[in-house]
Parts: C-alpha cells; structure tokens; sequence
C-alpha cells in the first residue's frame, strides 16, 4: 500500500500541465459597494449620475451676473444689490441659473447696508463647477477585473454606485490530514502534532482574495477521506489536501484523486515541497500539499496563490528583487530548484544574504526571513561573497533599520531585538570573528576564551585584527555550566564526569565559544575527548542544547544558565565567562549601534537582565579598543 | 460669522507641532491566534510549548538501533528482525525510546517473511527531528510591534499560541457635515450631494489598521455638530470631521474645537487640502478635513494614516519613486505644496509621466493617477521634457503593460481600454501629433482635416513626419454634429445657425479635432467667429460639451453622435469623420500595440461598435504607411 514512485519534474514544466487545465472562472455576485473593499469587478463599471449633478459654487463667497460686472475696476467699483444683484453662496451650493459667476467673498467689500461693491470684473462660469466636472453619468469609472481601492469607493458612491457586480470569492477547501494531526490544542499527547498549517493556509488564501473553508483534521482512514474530499470537491472551487501526499503508507490522497478523478503530477523537483500532487476531480483543481510547514509554504505559493491569481484576474504582484552578498557557502543539489530562506541587512553600506535553517520542518526559518534565494535545477549553490538575487519578503526600508549579527548565540540577544532590531545568526564566536574580519557582519557576539591569558575575548582580536580597527563592546557576563536533568538523577559533580561510561553527552559546534570553554577545561583535566560519548554530536545554540537534555537525547550539556532555567533543568557551575560585542571601529559611528550601545547602558536593559538569573552586568556598552 | 482667516503654514512646520502632542496609544486586547492575520503584537510572544513536542521520523521508512546497523554494506547486508529490531514509520511519526535513527523506505529491502536486510549503516539521530527542532518552548516567536502575517500564524499555532495580545485597532469617527450632504441615494435632489468621501475614509481607515465608525451627515446646525463631536470624542480615539473646515458661513468646525478644546493649526501650505483644520479635544485628536475629494484623501494620508501608523507602531510604508520624463508642463505656485496625479507609461523604453486633471474636486484623477508628483513650495513647476520623482501608486510591472494613449477624445477609447490597458490623456488632436513628434506618447488618436485635399489624418502626418517614420492605423468612422436640448426647442438647423443672438455655444479646446471641422465648416460658409456667443467657451471632451448643452450651460456644441445619444440629447449630422491611431513605426513592432491592433480587427470590437449609434467600421486596424 505503499507508493515509492514519485517523479520529479521541473516546476518550469510542471505549470503549464497543471494550468493549462484550469477552466475559465466566471462566478459573479453584486455586492454593497461599502463592502467592495479589496474586491475585484467583474464588468466595466459606469456612472448612475453626474457628479456633482448641478452646476454649483466653486468657491464661498457671491453669486453675480458676470454682465454686470464687466466694469468694474479698482478705480472704478460696481456696487451691487443685496438679494437683487448677487447671492452669498457657500462652497458647493447649487447656483442659481438666474447667475453665471461666482466672486471669491475675499475679493468682497461689504456695505453696511448690506450692498457689496467689487473691484475686478467676473467672467462667465468663473469659479464654478459645471455639472459631471468630477463625473459624468455614463462614464466609465472602473475597468473590469480592477482591484477596488478606497479612492474607488469613494469615486463609485460619487457616480451613484451603490451596489457593484464582483468576481465571486473562490472557494478554497482545506483538508487536514493524519491521526497525529489535532485541532483541539488542550491536552497534547506525545505525537499529537497541532494543526498549524490550516491555520497559516487561511490566512493565505484571504490575502490572495479566496474564501478559506477548513475542515477539521481527518483520520488516516481512506473512506473517511474520500467522504471529505468528495464534500469539498461538491462545495469548492479549489480543494488542498495536506500531507498524506508524500508515499507513507496512510498517503492515501494519490490514490484518491486517481479514483476520483486525475492525477496530473506527483513529485516536483523543488526543495522544500517535492511530494506535491496536482490532480482534478469534476474539473475542479485538487492540490495534495506536503506536510512539513516550509514545503506548505512555498507549494502553496506556486500553485495556490497563482491559481487565485488568474481566477481573479489579478496582475501577479512580483516580488522586488535586490541583489546581496551571501555571508555563508551554500550548497544545493542538481535534483531540485531550491528556496533558501534568507535574512538580510545592511554592513558598512553593502547588503549581505545569510541562510537560514533549510529544514522544511522549520517554520520560524519562514518567519525570521527577510527574503528568498532560489537556486535552480542546474546550480550546485553559491560560494561566500557571491553576488546573489533575493526576492524580498520585507520592504527595503525595514531591513535597512536593522543591524546584522552574526556569531555566538545566547538567549538574552532574542530579548535585545525587541528593542532594537537585530538580523540574527548564530555561527558561534568564532564564526563571527571571521564574518566581522570580511565585513559581512555589523556585530559579533563572542566569548573566546584565551587559554594562555585566561581573560575572554580581547586575545582574539589582537590576533586577528593587528592593526586595530576592531573594538569591543562590553556586553554580560554569564554563567555557563552543565545542564542536566532535573534532580540531577545521574549524581553528576562536574566537566570530570564527562568519561563515565553511564553519560551521553551533546557538544556545541566547532567554533562555538562554549566549545571552547569545554575544550580548555577538559585540557586542564587532561581528558581525552574521544573518551567522551557524544562529544562528536552538535547543538547549535543553548536551547538546542538544554532541550536535548530535556527530551532524553543526551544526559548532560554545557551551556549558560538561562537556557537551562527556561526548560526547567538543574545547572552545575563551570565558569562565569565575558559574552561581549565585537564591531569594527567604523561601526562606533553607525546610528543604529550607538542606539544599540545605548540600550545597553540604559536602566530598561539592567532591569531586564536583573530578572534573568544567570547573568551579571559589568559596565555594559562601555568600548574596549584593540591595540 | 464667516472666518476669513486661514493659516498658510508649511507640511514640514505642521507635523511636529501636531504630531509631537500626540500621547502614546497603549490599549491592548487579547484576541484568538486565528483571527490575528494583519494585527499588530503589543508584547513579545514566546513559545508555550515546543514544535515537535517529541522526537519524530524526518522521514517514510523504518525506525532502527543505530548499533545494530553499524556492519551494514552492500557486500554484507545486515538483516533486521520484524517488530523486534525495527519499526516500519511514517514521517512525523514518533520515535519509540528503543531505537534511535530511521533508514529511508527507499534503502530496505523487504524479504518475503517480514524481515528487511539493509546495506548502509544508520548514524545515531540520522533522520530523526529532534524535540524542538522548529520552535523549542519559551522561544520568541514574535517581537513587539509586529504586523501579523499568515506565516506567523502558523509558526504561532505551532508554538501552542492560541490567543495573542494585539494593540487595539484604534478607533475612528468620521463625522460628514453639511445639510447638502445625503446618505441615501434614492431620490436625490437638485444640489444634493452624496456622502462618498465617507465612504473612502471607512475603507482607508481599514486598510491603515483602524475601526472607522461613521456618523450619518450632519445638518449646518452648530448644536447638532456640537452633540456630535462630542459623542465621537467620547467614543473614539482619533476624530474626523469632514468638510466644514473652511472660510464659509456655517464652517463651525474651527470654532466648536476652539470651544471644546484647543485648535493646533488651520490652514496648511498644500494643494489640495489648504483648510485643514489640526485640534485637540479632551487629549485626542480631531481634524478637519477639506470638502473636496482629492484633498480628503490627501489631508487623510498626510496626517490620519500617519497618525495610525504611530499609534500601531507600523513601519511608514514608503512608497517606490520613479523617475519619469514630463509630457506636460506644469506650473505650480510658491504659496503651497503641490501634489499633482500623474498617469504613468513606458514610451520607446522611456517612462513617460503626464499630469492628470489637477482639480480638487475630481475623484477620477485618484482613480485614474498611476503615481504622485509633489510639487515643494518654493518650486514654480517643472519643463516639458524635464525628468521628475514620482510616487508610485500602482506597481510598475502594471504600468509597463499598458500603452500610453495621448490626444483626441472619444468615448470608445473608455471602452477599448477595458480589453487593452490604455493610459489617456485627452489633448486634443494636435496635441496627439505633437507629443507622438516627441515620442512622449505610443498612440496618438487623432482626427484632423486637410482642408485642402478634404481628407483625414494623412496630411498632417505627412506634414509632421517628413522623412516617412509614422504611420497610421485605421480607427473608426464617427459621426460629428450639433448636439441639442431633446426634442431641439430652438429649432437650431445646422452651423449656420450659430451667429443667432438667441443661441449660445460651447466650444471645444483649441487643437481639437473637432474645433478645426467647426472651423473648417465656418470657413466654407463666411462666419466671422467673434459673431458666435460661446465661441471662447471650452470643453475639454465631448461628454463634457454634451453635459453642457444637458445642463442648459449652452444651447448647443459639437461633438460625436455618441456623447450625445448617453445624454439624450438631440443630434444633428456635420460629417463622418476618420478617427484614426497615429503612430511611429517603430512601435507596430511593440507587443503591446500589436495586440491592440489584434483587437482593433477582432469581432468583439466589431460587436462592441454595432451596438453604438453614430459610428461605422472601415478596414479598422489597417496600417497606412505614411511617406
């Protein structure tokens, strides 16, 4: 019951297959015009009535006969009769067809006995607005398939528009599939997973101008599915099925859609979102979208979006495209275009591209992004420093205000880019050393330890910038020890222990400061860390690291002791170590760090901090110069 | 009780007076995750529970002792027992504590007794998410001050966020005042006016991320004002009052601020938009917005949308600017800021920018404006040719596929532009020569008799176009003649009958084709045009002379059949006319032009034309070279 056979088509080729399909939609409904907000018109829409439908005064002041006016001058006034000779008129009154000239009321001189006299002769029709100046009846005042704005509305209601016929919402189907999947949140059981992408899809599809209709999660069973996508197909426009599209032996949609109706595609060569299926039942469109969020994401957006794109009749909004420099090699495979998450930000005027987690499963990559790379088929990835083009996720102007960090990870930084705006990547301390030397990053957070000094921090950038032009921003100190579980079951006493033949241990990754803190200590111990189970096993930030503590995959960790608090483990001291901010001295002029270096400083902060255990300040955002 | 006073201070010194007394808007409410897309955070949100909340398959397959597997190669298979050495699992599934790493279904091989042989040894953890591999508890999911899109709804679902915390959507009150202003539509009277500018700002306010609350229009009465300003300054927290804010007797809205609080500013240095009225009441802001179409959305964007944005913390959305080639000159005063709407269109590779009707009473200009030219202060306008900044409103990729239309008017060029996307400018025929002379424009309808030869459109391109590099595609024939009140009450016979002292005319612009038959036709039978009442009198479209005659401004015009019969108006024949589509050669090569021609020759058209009296097809679409 298993399909092992997936193809793997270019999406190139796979559109016109699945959109050459696709019926014309022409559904129409005449809606209120206050309601039309966002709606797309379905005709040309024209004018009721003229607007303003009478000819009226342009401007306050008085209504005259321009016949009468034709002498005056400043040497020479008209007086003219109240009531008789002219009328006071405000902005928009109608004008009289008695009169043919409107006076602005500045250029009036008022009499006592209420006369007037003016100085300047008045021509025919002056400041008045003829009837249809705006509008007039018959006009056409939207094209079809227009996207109504709210200048629009305000044009239609001045045309008499009060009702307006629009392309009918399509109505798109979400199934969500699988026993583990659960709507209700309260009471998870371990493999419960939650219905998120449901979720995420309906507010997709009312961005894209479709009407969402989520079903509740079904079960792995093929009848109960069928049941649902027949009452989807029999009540939509458009049905997605997620997950279940893959070759499990639950996948159950495949071969659904084959006795329902017809698979167009299974399998396209793009990552994330290979197991995709494209299929019709009763002409409708059926999408069979993988369940991992970040494939959801990017399947949704090629086939979906476009989809109720063209049923809309709406231009494809293209994304902006800006060209970047990458701060990290990536590598991708000749079997599939790929859609690498990326985020952005300014460095000494050039902008630099950094990925993101690739993991399909990894939702926050898609939240955290500022822009997509996307690697095609023929490409094996991109070296560091290569100019690459990134469809932008945020306007330009956003990624502008934020300062890009590159380096050591700790979790008091998620808190500072709250404030301030951080475009974060965690390489560990070394890695942001080297990233600040080839100026791909504004800020590294480090904490390196000099085993010959002992002192943090000021030793790697003497040697790695001779001639002095980095700086160090003082930043916290933090303490950073074993995590381990709670009750500490395995009686462990400290970095000694780590040989016992009872003990897993997770490592950092090279270059990590905390590797090298644990690589000092096991030196000073004199133990060898291949004696050390685990030790060749890598976290890449400490909640990583305390989370596979907490969920068993290890029996200890080093980490800092807010990451161990967070998940609730005990914490064996090792060291209190300097976690600070490397930044090139240029940058000390940079708005956006000196607004950084003063929130250090800033009682907001030492508040925040004095609520963390863990940690200590020492002079925050105070500046050490590398000599 | 008229105040004829009115400030006339600059944008750049109105906004720090207003904006600085702005208190910071902190009200907050606690909302379901899914009802959250386009809502902004009020707090940081961090995780509640981690995602995958267990460790689980990365992959179809099975579920493996990596120890078990170590000897595994292709020349020693290593066999696995069913159910004792391994599970089969679907991706997401969890994994039982036994095991410890998943082999791909693709690698095993299954035997006929239940049992699998595998070739390739399996890492420990080798396919297998770790807990929290997306989103591990207590991680920040979201910042402060966020706008909430579908991809953070699904990364909040995943992280067991049910309910978030928003900034509350910042109420508005539109109050419209004015006795002429109605609400309800049917039956409208002689000087009345539709509430449409309420209409907009309920949909802008939307769109900005506020709660409009609309009052019903209120009358010219100051104690009704009163009473109604203060309920919304109860029960909102920004105030619209809309129109009123000017120099007019019953423009109560200066001084009932004044009354209940405290007026900042009346009177800015824009156009449109000058009687904008800036106050406080009880803390909260009130504005008095101008009357006028063009400056309710202008005042609303400079001063309302922004004040939104600050209250939701929302990043200012800069719009794109363009540079683009003027086709117009434009004259712009010292005494204030100008903002001029501009249609916008690719001519020859070159972006060309025309200004559109710069009247504050024309909604369609909004409608219509494809970006915003600001025109400073101390600027006194800009050069035909000169290259300027435009604000887009509209996406430049739409904006590339339309065709720039500039010249000689006729209803079915509306009617045309709703298959092709056309941007028109009506300038009359020999204004469409002269910008096609100058390449400002791709098409140039024209209809211009040779009074010598007595034919249309050749000779004046042969003239303008010596060196053969235009051509012409046929249009269509229409009918020109004396459009008349129905049932023609003055017995008017034909252009002899204009020098009657009992008639008044209505003459179209000069450079119009139109204006040169009436001329051409005035000529032939010896009238002296200083002998025809209205001979100075100009429409700038013939809809706009048929409206004349329609609201008795004239007696008669001359215009296409067409205008006349959308007005019921009374027709009599002058001439058929060739109304035909100049161009430069160049452009039959244009993608564009070609499918404009493609629809020219279509039935559709043919069809679209059969239903309007007073025109005929001849060959339409045809080229003639023009040497």
């Amino acid at each position: 019951m298993r399909n092992t056979f997936i193809d793997n088509i270019s999406l190139e080729e796979t559109k016109p297959l699945f959109f050459n399909r696709i019926e014309k939609y022409s559904k129409k409904e005449t809606i209120p015009t206050e309601k039309s907000l966002g709606r797309v018109t379905s005709s040309p829409v024209f004018a009721n009535v003229s607007s303003p439908n009478f000819n009226a005064s342009a401007m306050d002041g008085i209504l005259v006969r321009s016949k009468d006016t034709e002498t005056a001058s400043e040497t020479n006034p008209v007086t003219l009769k109240k009531d008789k000779d002219f009328l006071y008129v405000n902005t928009g009154n109608p004008v009289n067809p008695e009169f043919d000239a409107v006076i602005m009321i500045e250029e009036v001189v008022e009499a006592e006995n209420g006369d007037v006299r003016i100085i300047k002769s008045a021509y025919p029709y002056q400041h008045i607005r003829n009837v249809g100046e705006d509008i007039i009846k018959n006009d056409m005042i939207l094209p079809s398939f227009h996207e109504i704005r709210p200048e629009d509305i305000g044009a239609l209601f001045a045309g008499g528009i009060f009702e307006i016929e629009v392309v009918k919402k399509p109505k798109v189907a979400i199934i969500p599939t699988g026993s583990e999947i659960v709507e209700d949140y309260r009471n998870l059981k371990v493999g419960d997973i939650i219905d998120s992408n449901s979720r995420m899809f309906e507010a997709m599809i009312t961005v894209s101008g479709g009407e969402p209709y989520r079903y509740s999660p079904v079960r792995d069973e093929r009848e109960l599915l069928k049941k649902n996508i027949l009452d989807a197909v029999g009540k939509n426009d458009i049905v997605i099925i997620n997950a279940g599209s893959s070759a499990g032996t639950h996948d159950y949609t495949k071969s659904l859609i084959e006795e329902l109706g017809e698979v167009i595609i299974h399998g396209i060569a793009i990552k994330p979102g290979k197991p995709t299926i494209l299929g019709f039942i009763e002409d409708k469109p059926v999408i069979g979208i993988p369940g991992y969020p970040v494939s959801a994401y990017f399947v949704y957006q090629e086939f979906v979006k476009s989809l109720l794109e063209k049923m809309l009749c709406r231009d494809d909004e293209k994304a902006d495209i800006v060209k970047a420099s990458l701060s990290k090699r990536i590598y991708s495979s000749l079997k599939h275009k790929e859609f690498v998450r990326m985020t952005l930000g300014y460095v000494g005027g050039k902008l630099v591209a950094t990925p993101l987690d690739r993991g399909a499963g990894v939702s926050m990559s898609l939240v955290k992004a500022d822009g997509i790379l996307v690697i095609s088929r023929n490409n094996e990835g991109h070296d560091i420093g290569e100019e690459v083009e990134i469809k932008l996720l945020k306007p330009l102007s956003a990624i502008k205000k934020s300062i890009v960090v590159i380096g050591s990870n700790d979790p008091i930084m998620d808190r500072i880019s709250d404030r301030i705006k951080l475009s974060l990547s965690h390489v560990g301390s070394f890695g942001g050393v080297l990233a600040l030397k080839k100026k791909e990053t504004t800020i590294a957070p480090i904490h390196i330890l000099d085993s010959k000094s002992g002192t943090y921090n000021t030793g790697v950038l003497n040697k790695y910038f001779p001639s002095g032009d980095a700086a160090l921003i003082k930043g916290i100190k933090r303490e950073q020890g074993l995590m381990v579980p709670k009750g500490n079951p395995k009686n462990i006493r400290g970095i000694e222990d780590l040989i016992r033949a009872d003990l897993t241990f997770m490592n950092r990754q090279r270059g990590a400061g905390t590797r090298i803190l644990l690589d000092y200590n096991l030196e000073k111990l004199g133990i060898d860390n291949n004696d050390i189970q685990g030790y060749e096993r890598e976290a890449v930030t400490h909640m990583a690291a305390a989370m596979s503590v907490k969920s068993s995959t290890c029996d200890l960790a080093l980490g800092v002791k807010s990451a161990a608090d967070i998940l609730d483990l005990d914490f064996i001291l090792v060291d209190y170590e300097d976690y600070d901010f490397a930044v090139l001295k240029d940058s000390l002029e940079d708005e956006r760090v000196l607004k950084f270096i003063e929130y250090l400083k800033s009682e907001e902060f030492s508040k925040e901090i004095d609520n963390i255990p863990g940690y200590k300040l020492e002079n925050p955002g105070e500046i050490v110069e590398i000599s």
